[in-house]
């Protein structure tokens, strides 16, 4: 009982941390997403292409949330936006806290877009509000379509729903409706995304989105 | 500083645990091993496979653990063999107690090997102990070859490294031997498998060390 206590204490010191987040991104007109997935799902990939995209229209900073190494970081910071790498030392999700302290490293002001790439874990970082506008779930479909039925706690929690890899769909036992149907079951309300970083295909509505979100945030 | 100390005890209270399960095993002659990975990386396909090829030559049981349904376990039992389902409801990793308890519902004496399939999550479960004698981590081509730097304590923690997805290869960016490398600059003892569900290739392999476990045990 003692360890539930200590859990229900933790979150709720997170929730208020979020919630002081939520009001300093809203009073600088940021549109924050918290892009959340299993390791390897293609995060800093989309990441990479959307800044690509998004450049000299919308103004994208990151923080790059990792278990261990700057590598995701580095790979942001090629294409020239801010960063700001997190690491977890093992822990496998981030909190509230931990991005408050990022974003004071970014210059807020100059902003529109603040994408916050969480830990690859596709359980621990459902429960932890991090001020963020809208989670952001990546699913590839390399990793199968009975996963939102098996970590649904992350989809109903999230808005958005990018389905991704979907160039490897002739080679994988994935079927892309029964992964949509399953998403659905648990959350009827998903935003879904198909898309490939590898062909670039889905990737203009997508970003066609980002931009209006940044957008509407402002408006 | 409490939650570190109530984290330090979970942990002690689940060494302890995973202690006893480990005497339990190695009193019955059995050899036991948790598989992890992230979601999807191909835990179960590789399950039903090793039951499918060592059917007759060695008694296998499993233990499956899941955040939320019992498809993992529906397919297995398909094979016909002995399954407990163990339904974390959104924890994100086995802890001893609940192997123990599981383990109680199989007749260990009837068996020769015990597979514990762990919840899809390459960060929390790495501290846990279960009590086996071996954790296999599985890690799939589509995931990338920067994965054992990233989330290494898992890789550092496990005897044995299964490469799956290995068909995949011409169509993911992943290099198979960069892969390797990092693996083994975070832990120089790993056993590597590369493996395919959907060829085969690699699993006589992978089925005869699991045998050559088994017959060890015994002796």
């Amino acid at each position: 009982m003692s360890v539930v206590t200590i859990e229900r204490k933790v979150l709720e010191k997170n929730d208020a941390l979020a919630a002081q987040n939520r009001k300093r991104f809203q009073e600088h007109g940021l549109f924050v997403f918290n892009l959340v997935s299993s390791p390897g799902s293609g995060k800093t990939s989309l990441l990479e292409r959307t800044i690509a995209a998004l450049n000299g229209q919308v103004r994208i900073g990151v923080i790059e949330g990792d278990v261990q190494t700057d590598l995701d970081a580095q790979r942001v910071a090629k294409y020239g936006v801010p960063v700001v790498q997190v690491v977890t030392n093992g822990a496998c999700h981030l909190e509230a806290q931990l991005v408050g302290d990022a974003a004071s490293q970014l210059n807020l002001a100059d902003l529109d877009v603040l994408v916050i790439e969480n830990v690859g874990n596709l359980v621990c970082p459902a429960g932890f509000d991090l001020g963020e506008a809208v989670k952001v779930v990546m699913l590839s479909t390399t990793e199968g379509d009975d996963k939102p039925l098996k970590y649904p706690a992350m989809f109903r929690n999230a808005s958005v729903l990018i389905v991704n890899k979907v160039d490897l769909l002739p080679y994988v036992p994935c079927n892309i409706e029964a992964l949509k149907r399953n998403a659905r079951h648990v959350n009827p309300d998903l935003l879904i995304f198909e898309t490939s970083c590898t062909t670039d295909a889905g990737l203009p509505a997508w970003c066609d989105w980002v931009r209006q979100q940044a957008a509407t945030v402002h408006a």
